[in-house]
């Protein structure tokens, strides 16, 4: 036998570092799942192995926004309805994902594709920024208001100084998500800083 | 759009409900695997696919002991080298890696490929207990030892005894695993079903 003698089968073996590849997934967790897949019909598995070999060349972006989409456009830019005079720039997919779910914004979004980070050695030019300015400076005279919806992180802050820099000169309004305690958030528990945050950007009470 | 609106595309929708379709993998994790697989180069996610299809039609069962296996014949039982008289009689595909990962056994397997359940509606004729008995009874004459090494539990009980009353008349020898307090145990937290066992059953002690 060629391969490792730990698994009983080449075919398992390839399976089982395929799955255990995934991000949090061990080998022990890959291979029972290897072998809960295994148990399945045959068309179960290979309707999973067509679902995932899909995700390599049927998954499109939308040129407005870069949002994962099926087609040239995504289902938020196409949807007439929304209010495409306010941008809400995201890191990633997942950040539109949660915001949709929250069925409380009606505007449009942008999506990063990342976030500035020398660590990691990621640059502006390495996320959707200049494809922003673009959008935004192709909007002009329109009445335009992007939301900087970052993590409040540094490299968050970063990237949202680096894109305000960036629009300033298209006198665009720019704002940014509210910080605070959470709905629900006992002051006990609260860190200082988000606590001193939001006496000095205390609101109105409205009952 | 026909899909759900919580996903930005049907193909990506389709791989999530394939991925959290696996054992203990709910949406939003599936999510975030979903995810990690878009933002793999195509080559990638195209091996994960094929490794997994693979699965469907590649994987046999070797034809002696049931366990899985490249050909018709696994690399356990296609070793000379390997004492053919003791068959160690198992549930399922994970305990003989289980077992072949202490490096103490040198026999061969056979895989039950399940156990005897009642209540899940799995019989003695939905296991493969008709293939060891007539494994058994073709190596009569042979000094043959089956170790019944199922899970202690009453279903394994079951079995064990089910396969036991099967063999007898072959006239071979048929032991279990020894069961005992584990190998660094605190008799304080030994529960006393198991402590009670070893105390009747205990051994010469050899220093």
């Amino acid at each position: 036998m060629i391969h490792n003698e730990k698994y009983p089968s080449q075919v398992l073996q390839d399976a089982v570092e395929a799955i255990s590849s995934l991000p949090g997934v061990g080998s022990r967790s890959a291979l029972r799942l290897a072998l809960h897949l295994l148990r399945q019909p045959s068309e179960n598995i290979h309707q999973f192995a067509r679902a995932v070999d899909r995700l390599a060349e049927d998954v499109k972006y939308c040129s407005t926004c870069m949002m994962i989409s099926d087609g040239d456009t995504c289902s938020i830019c196409a949807d007439k309805t929304r209010d495409h005079g306010t941008i809400c720039v995201v890191e990633n997919v997942r950040d539109v994902m949660n915001i949709e779910a929250t069925g409380q914004y009606h505007g449009v979004y942008h999506v990063l594709g990342g976030i500035i980070s020398p660590i990691n050695g990621i640059g502006p030019s390495d996320i959707t920024i200049r494809e922003l300015v673009e959008r935004v400076a192709g909007a002009q005279g329109k009445d335009i208001e992007v939301i900087l919806a970052l993590s409040g992180d540094v490299e968050g802050e970063t990237t949202s100084f680096y894109i305000y820099r960036q629009l300033e000169k298209y006198g665009v309004k720019v704002s940014t998500l509210a910080r605070g305690l959470g709905f629900g958030d006992d002051l006990e528990y609260a860190d200082s800083l988000t606590l001193g945050r939001s006496i000095v950007n205390r609101q109105i009470f409205k009952p």
